[in-house]
């Protein structure tokens, strides 16, 4: 028996959790270092749980009438400068094209962060009329943020995402499209990828440069820091202002537009990898695992062993399954222990004794629990198993979301939760940046939203006493 | 009525061609010019054939086993060196970040011009036995390429691609590799946009820059001249030495893979454009167009009529056909217009008295046929006449090819032949770049490629006479 690789130990997430995530997206073989800090190489695995997202997001999309373009990967630093807010925030960490063959540039280019400013010039080219709107756009793309700090999905220099860009003829349309978008990240959290959300609205300090209002679907990760997983911004008429985008209306009158813009990045593995992984490795929601179910056979030199094999394989296919067979002559331990660190949801065992059984042995990946299951009943029991799987591993995380959110009265109180346990901490807010900045430089935490579900758990502001507006959610972030 | 946009006239496509292309590029919503020459908006009509050409290819490139990935977006200066062919021909027209951030960077960075280093570069950390073989990757991308003159699909600064990368153990296998990725060109050029090919070798003046060999499918244009439609390349094992990828065999050796690339581009829309469009604009393949049949409802206001066109409609979804209603208050011939500038293979109309007789008009785009057709029949109806209009599409276009294909026996010949025909001019060629460089200066023409199907037409050299090697395709070309 060959075994020329071997399944190499990862780091013990509750010892250290970030080196924990790093050995797993190695050695699940999601992503390899480019010889430029902060910038990944997706290899096949990694990149096909990417491509199931975009497939899932792509459709809703669609759906609800968005279309796909392409703008250009470049920003005239001229262009970029036109919205100040939006110049600010983004400016000081963008890479800049100064070269072009053997030339200097006259003007540099930026690798574009965003690209609002892009979309924002070509509508200033083609909408003209009320009939010009909608415009319902959306981009697949790369895009690059010079970060002193890098991480694999979590903080690249060069990130792969999806940017949504839409104009309306009113605020009303424009904010019904931001929330809309908001609640289709909600769903590919939940129920694509099994990561509970909290749906909020950003303070002004956390809000997307240039942008009015910025909704967020917050997630949080077994070492109970918050992920943002998906934005929605609703930017008013500022843009297009700024961008002389204007129309007719039905009354013929010069309107300016109103523009939204959302976006979901390669971020989510991250999220993916942390909310469900464990010391065996990743734990892969089942709708979104590339291969849901692996099929290693057992003593494969037994007569009909093989065959048999390939046979449930077909039957699993045909229902309709990601399915992979596994004819190595790796060793089975061998390849149990490489199909955990890959996440994959169901293993399927079957040897010479099953068939004589007419049966075969399922096993979870996420409980470990193993069903031995007739070949009558498979098709079937494997797909009911993972949609189990799959509200089994959403109980987990809405479990662990729900254990480590907290309520503080005061700020002494949120800090003494933060040190002690972690998680999240529920306040009530006056509204004043000088309370959230009090929070973030005395209890290291950061304002994650003003959820839509508001509890009046007191009158006063948490931190200063005055009368409270509303409620916040704080945590410390990724 | 109301008419607020108007069709506009396009360029007569024999007064000005390169005129015609821009017009329709701009006219049929394709493309709008960005800030920065050489870089396009893909608008949503544009993209969504580009949409159409990757999943057409992504599926068959994964049915032959190849992974997507993706690769990083920069590349050292110091990493593009690697290979010398290599970045004599990339160097001169790349685009550098030099600054990141606040900061100059101590090595710049190019924009990818193309990725074989870095994926030489990847596959140096991962390939180590024969185990690891063969890798069949691929990746979506832009990639960039600060060209002087610059037009719209034909040649951006940036355009989109697929970049297929894979390393093989023996030679055998990579070179079998390169020919059947070349085959998967061919076919979408000819089953599935219509344009019929000729298969064929580069030279090695015309080879990309580090290959052994390239393959290509050459298309004629409607002005006769060429457009290299997709190309497949052998690199033998020189990246590998240059990079350092090696492996372990079977007899447990160490030995230098055999690596390929293929690509293909956004460059096809514009062969799709200039092999099948006419004065009223584009005509689109009828199984790459983002709409296959558009619904026009005739006299609209009258009882009865919206909701049969919208039942006609829903009858051609449900039978897999990509339909448009219009419904806009536009007039009727505006939306022919309308539509004749997009493309769409077919018109249906349907008004108050076809109804009466249970029946409607079918208009064909490519032909302009006009067809009575009952209700009863008119998905079959529909679906045979999209596969007509294809083969009616491919048959034009091969007849182009075929009539304005020549043989020559001399250069003088040759000359003769380009300034008084145009198109492609055959002869037979000695092997030697100086032949090659005399056709190029003198003729105007490049070699196109050494076609699979080789003719005896002389036994000497058409240029100097010497015993030829074999017989080139010679044009001028996009």
């Amino acid at each position: 028996m060959a075994k020329d690789k071997k399944v190499e130990q990862i780091t013990d997430m509750d010892v250290d959790f970030a080196q924990w995530f790093t050995d797993i997206v190695t050695k699940a073989e999601l992503v390899d270092y480019s010889g430029v800090k902060g910038l990944y190489i997706l290899r096949p695995y990694g990149f096909a749980l990417w491509e199931n997202i975009q497939a899932f997001l792509d459709k809703k999309f669609k759906e609800l009438g968005h279309e796909n373009v392409s703008m250009p990967m470049l920003i005239p630093e001229s262009l970029l400068q036109k919205e100040k807010d939006h110049v600010e925030g983004f400016a000081p960490e963008c890479a800049w094209v100064t070269v072009g063959g053997s030339e200097e540039l006259t003007e540099r280019l930026c690798v574009r962060p965003t690209s609002e400013t892009l979309f924002c010039d070509h509508w200033s080219h083609v909408v003209h009329s009320w009939r010009d709107l909608p415009k319902l756009y959306n981009q697949w793309c790369s895009v690059m943020r010079w970060e002193k700090t890098t991480r694999p999905f979590l903080r690249g220099r060069e990130f792969l995402w999806q940017e949504g860009h839409t104009l309306h003829a009113t605020a009303e349309e424009a904010e019904a499209e931001t929330k809309q978008m908001l609640e289709v990240y909600a769903d590919c959290c939940e129920n694509f990828l099994a990561m509970p959300v909290i749906r909020g609205r950003k303070t002004d300090k956390e809000k997307f440069a240039g942008a009015v209002d910025t909704y967020t679907v917050e997630c949080m990760m077994h070492d109970h820091k918050a992920l943002q997983s998906g934005t929605s911004h609703y930017f008013g008429d500022g843009f297009a202002k700024a961008f002389d985008i204007s129309f007719s209306n039905k009354e013929n009158k010069l309107s300016y537009p109103h523009q939204t813009s959302w976006g979901m990045s390669t971020r989510i593995i991250g999220g993916i990898i942390m909310t469900h992984g464990d010391n065996s490795g990743l734990v892969l929601p089942p709708r979104v695992a590339p291969i849901q179910l692996v099929v290693i056979p057992i003593a494969a030199h037994k007569p009909g062993v093989t065959e048999k094999a390939r046979e449930l394989a077909e039957l699993l296919k045909n229902a309709g399954i990601r399915v992979k067979t596994d004819e190595s002559d790796n060793s089975p331990g061998w390849k149990f222990a490489e199909y955990e660190m890959k996440g994959v949801p169901i293993r399927l065992e079957v040897g010479p004794k099953d068939i004589e059984n007419s049966q075969c042995v399922l096993v979870r990946r996420d409980s470990g629990e193993k069903l031995a299951v007739s070949f009558d009943s498979l098709a079937d029991t494997a797909l009911r198993l993972l949609d189990d799987i799959h509200d089994g591993m959403f109980a987990k995380a809405l479990k662990n979301l729900q254990e480590n959110t907290h309520v503080a009265h005061s700020l002494e109180e949120a800090k003494a939760i933060q040190q002690e346990k972690g998680g999240f901490v529920k306040t009530m807010w006056c509204g004043d940046l000088d309370c959230e900045m009090k929070m973030k430089d005395e209890a290291g935490m950061s304002s994650r939203c003003r959820p839509y579900n508001q509890e009046q758990l007191d009158d006063h502001c948490a931190i200063c006493g005055k009368k409270a507006k509303e409620m916040v959610i704080w945590g410390v972030a990724y």
